[in-house]
């Protein structure tokens, strides 16, 4: 990002008004609060409930081009434009974002509370525990995965007789179909290939995933409230029996100690801007193998407060946006007025044919010096991404968020061709460097698209076939001349339509790098057919997810981790952390 | 326990304050909190530094004869004399526990927190998530796991190369030395024997243990400030390398960021007990390979704030009790002014001959009905633990903690053997089934036992041989013959005084159903040589643990786990913990 102080230095200077200050500035009544410290509360369900009759503010969902590896500034565009709307224009503002994984934190990747004179703070608790949501996540998670291989344990060990010494069914785990892994929130590249109960007949492979990749974390995200996700997470299938019949965690009566061990992550964390206006951080899917968008429950709780709730959906309008629409609106019921679209001239010049974008390795020229060939090219990103929102019915704002080293000329460029391809507006934004003062334009651009005609709806219907579902988003969202189904996804999907999970929506699996399935094909790739290698079902989150490419769920730690700059200092102070 | 409601009834029905209220009244000043919801709050490190003039109160141990496995009433002792003294004798007095695993809430075990009318509530959070500080042991102590995985597969990787292109030195870790494990808050058998990094060359042979058991757990407990944590995390040895020297946490770089990491978790939890006097509730290491005992912090502060505090030491006293005077006491520098020695009838009946005790079966008639002769044999015990807290330098009380069953025969019988074994005094408690009422008679003898001359001091200096150190506890503590070391034992003791470790004091790993190393020789076992079969060395948290016996780190789930009857209501309350 441009050169302004360090995230954690803009973050600790920063005025926070006491969070009990923030939520009665935003209306939220001090019986739903739950305190957790100075500057972090929950807000509780009865929030949900004593507010239902109000109307629902306006809801914009922020999305982006697809990226460079070095992220567009989509969190930081989120909380800067709600920063514009509640500090600059008068409006009742929330921003509601994920909560990051912390594995990614001491890995490689530092923060992910916004940036510059954009951020949600305090900055260590946004990065770190925040209130223990992701560990009451891990638990759920794992608890459900100890019952699996005891139960496989017990049933092995008592044979033929374990239903009459315990009174309860054999479930037959075939093991060689449990789709269930155990989870942790750390970088540990060791625990991607494991072998467990070495010591028992039941040893079997398996592997652990970071916890946001869990199903639960999108349980928790898709819930509309607590008893809806204790139904989610009693259909959660871990694998099916030797019959082949699916077996659920409800068949291991294990969901309703799941409920219990999130009947506290179930509750909104309402921090706040360094501008002093509400944010609610809740839930944070992994983007890929799941929807990858922040709660519907915050979201809910947010627009009756608000005049606009800003919220996040992951990676690019291909994917979080897409599934932002067809799996969070589908199951919440609640409908965008307006996207979004977040863009650098960096990431369009590297779609126009620049040189690979590197983390960690410094920029090459054609990304410092104005270059109009390049970003011209790459603006066909940015017209198909627009081309994703107008199809979904709503309009497109695009948001440029501008370095220091882009020029006038390129900035114009992209706005008219932003214009050009049917974007209700497009307009500079500077809150990385100014906070929401950058961002008034924008706010100006997205109260006004809000007001424009809304003729929202979805590409599919539920009852379309699953390979139908699939073929749909493909060509009408990703531009692809067709979908090809590997032989065992082609059986995984008779099976699924067998067992009955045909009629949930689809939550695609693929790279955030390209608009196809292949990383290396940047700008708009043309004349590809969409691979699916295999299909899963998380039907507790309610989804079938078709993998289109390896998709990584347990990161690495580089050689030299973001772990060895970080410590306190004699102040007991955190240092390191950015 | 006796025939009361559900615990968690009785914790549901009572009228808690909130929890600034219970922190005003104990002296905890506003600034010091932290709130966690309305009735948990983290007292912060500064309140350590502002009362640091001010002259502390009495310290009380709570221990216990050699339990039967259903456990004989030690933290009901806590908390009800902690009521009593609190709440019916005008004593300003604060009760400091440790923190449950959440593992066997859902195996076998149920809730902690306590029981019938002597409990620390609300007692789902107790039992539950709390403030998420075992979550942040279990993610600080996987960090450095990951971290020691990842450099060995990074140095394999670059080969040689590995200090030129990373600018750290070849740590040349000998994966045979690794003793660092992963953890989880789980029951998890199936992690007990696992085999990771199966897609690389270093694969090898781990397990992961319950968070309790980890090493981090440890430090938290004995850790006396935020700096001395820092040290002693960087302490910790992981493994050797191939010249035979320590690896440390600090070698490796993440001891700065596991300290940020156990930030928030550093900080003494308050709550209340049913009578609304406080409980601090920090830390809760493992009993037998760590020492069992709840925080240094949290006792330092209770100390400074009220007339007495009571803290409990896990296990009996030849185990938590010489671990707390041994280990604790020496690094806090606090010397307690008495121990309450918790018994039953029961346990002693089965100490004196009575047939075996199991969890889930009903009890044999020998322990409903009296039987005078089993009780006299099985004082033996009580009399030997008694002795432990004499040779200690301390007075010992005698708390009786009387079952509806108990004849008054029985218990005076016990009463008149503790005072001819040098009880200072023995007095029935009914603090279960009455709470604080029912530990009056207790109170008062413990305020009188704190008046007896003091006459601390700890039976084995440090610079003694680790040998020397480990016979005196077994001939004195245990009354064992002498001691042996296997030959591993032997090279062990060894290394560790070449490596600088024979400073250090002993932390003996034993079982806990016997005075002796044999869970099958009950009351007081003679003749007996203690085996020493392996030597391990905490040297972050700051001791050598000698096993005496296997060890079991990682629990498993029975065949009806608890948890089938875990779940909420239709009001979203919690059922089916106790």
């Amino acid at each position: 990002m441009q050169s302004v102080s360090s995230d954690l230095d803009i973050a600790r200077a920063a005025s926070l008004k006491p969070i009990r200050e923030i939520a009665r500035e935003a209306g939220i009544h001090a019986d739903w609060l739950e305190d957790y410290g100075r500057y972090k509360a929950k807000v509780n369900l009865d929030a949900l409930h004593a507010l239902a009759d109000r109307p629902n503010g306006r809801y914009v969902v922020v999305t982006a081009v697809t990226p460079t590896p070095l992220g567009e500034g989509k969190t930081v565009a989120t909380i800067g434009l709600s920063q514009a709307l509640g500090a600059h224009l008068g409006q009742r503002a929330f921003a509601c974002v994920r909560q990051p994984s912390m594995g990614p934190t001491f890995g490689i990747k530092g923060g992910a509370a916004g940036g510059g004179y954009s951020q949600a703070v305090p900055m260590e608790d946004f990065n770190l525990h925040l209130t223990g949501d992701i560990h009451a996540v891990t638990a759920a998670n794992n608890l459900l995965a100890a019952a699996i291989d005891a139960r496989m344990m017990h049933e092995h060990n008592y044979g033929e007789r374990f239903t009459e010494i315990t009174g309860q069914p054999h479930l037959d785990i075939d093991p060689d179909t449990i789709t269930w892994n155990r989870v942790l929130d750390v970088n540990d590249r060791a625990l991607r290939d494991i072998e467990i109960s070495r010591d028992h007949e039941t040893r079997r492979a398996t592997r652990f995933d970071i916890t946001v990749a869990s199903e639960v974390m999108a349980v928790l995200a898709l819930a509309t409230d607590l008893a809806d996700m204790r139904q989610r997470l009693g259909r959660i299938v871990v694998a099916q029996d030797r019959a082949g019949q699916a077996v659920t965690a409800e068949d291991l009566k294990v969901a309703g100690a799941m409920t219990v061990l999130l009947k506290d992550a179930i509750k909104p964390n309402l921090m706040q801007t360094l501008e002093n206006t509400p944010v609610l951080v809740h839930a944070g899917p992994f983007g890929n193998i799941a929807h990858g968008n922040s709660s519907i429950i915050a979201d809910r709780i947010a627009l009756k407060l608000a005049d606009y709730v800003i919220t996040e959906a992951g990676f690019a309008a291909d994917l979080g946006f897409e599934k932002f629409c067809h799996i969070k609106c589908r199951y919440s019921g609640l409908t965008p007025d307006a996207a979004v679209v977040v863009t650098t001239v960096r990431a369009l010049k590297m779609h126009g044919g620049g040189p690979p974008v590197k983390p960690g390795r410094s920029l090459d020229p054609a990304y410092t010096r104005e270059n109009l060939q390049l970003v011209d090219a790459g603006c066909a990103n940015l017209a198909h991404h627009i081309g994703i929102v107008r199809r979904m019915g709503i309009p497109a704002v695009v948001a440029i968020n501008r370095f220091t080293e882009d020029t006038d000329a390129e900035v114009q460029l992209v706005r008219e061709r932003a214009l050009a391809a049917g974007a209700h507006d497009a307009v500079e934004a500077t809150h990385h460097a100014q906070g929401g003062a950058g961002a008034v334009t924008l706010g100006r651009a997205v109260m006004d698209a809000c007001e424009q005609p809304n003729r929202f709806d979805f590409l599919y219907p539920l009852e379309m076939p699953i390979a139908d579902k699939i073929r749909t988003i493909a060509r009408r969202v990703y531009g692809a001349s067709d979908i090809s189904f590997s032989d065992k996804a082609r059986q995984q999907l008779d099976r699924f339509e067998v067992l009955g999970f045909g009629d949930l929506p689809i939550c695609m699996a693929k790279t955030h790098l390209s608009i196809s399935h292949d990383p290396a094909l940047k700008n708009v790739p043309a004349d590809f057919v969409l691979p699916v290698r295999e299909l899963r079902a998380s039907v507790g989150a309610g989804f079938i997810y078709p993998l289109c490419g390896e998709m990584m769920t347990m990161p690495g730690l580089p050689s030299k981790p973001a772990f060895t700059n970080i410590d306190i200092d004699d102040q007991g102070q955190v240092i390191g952390l950015h």
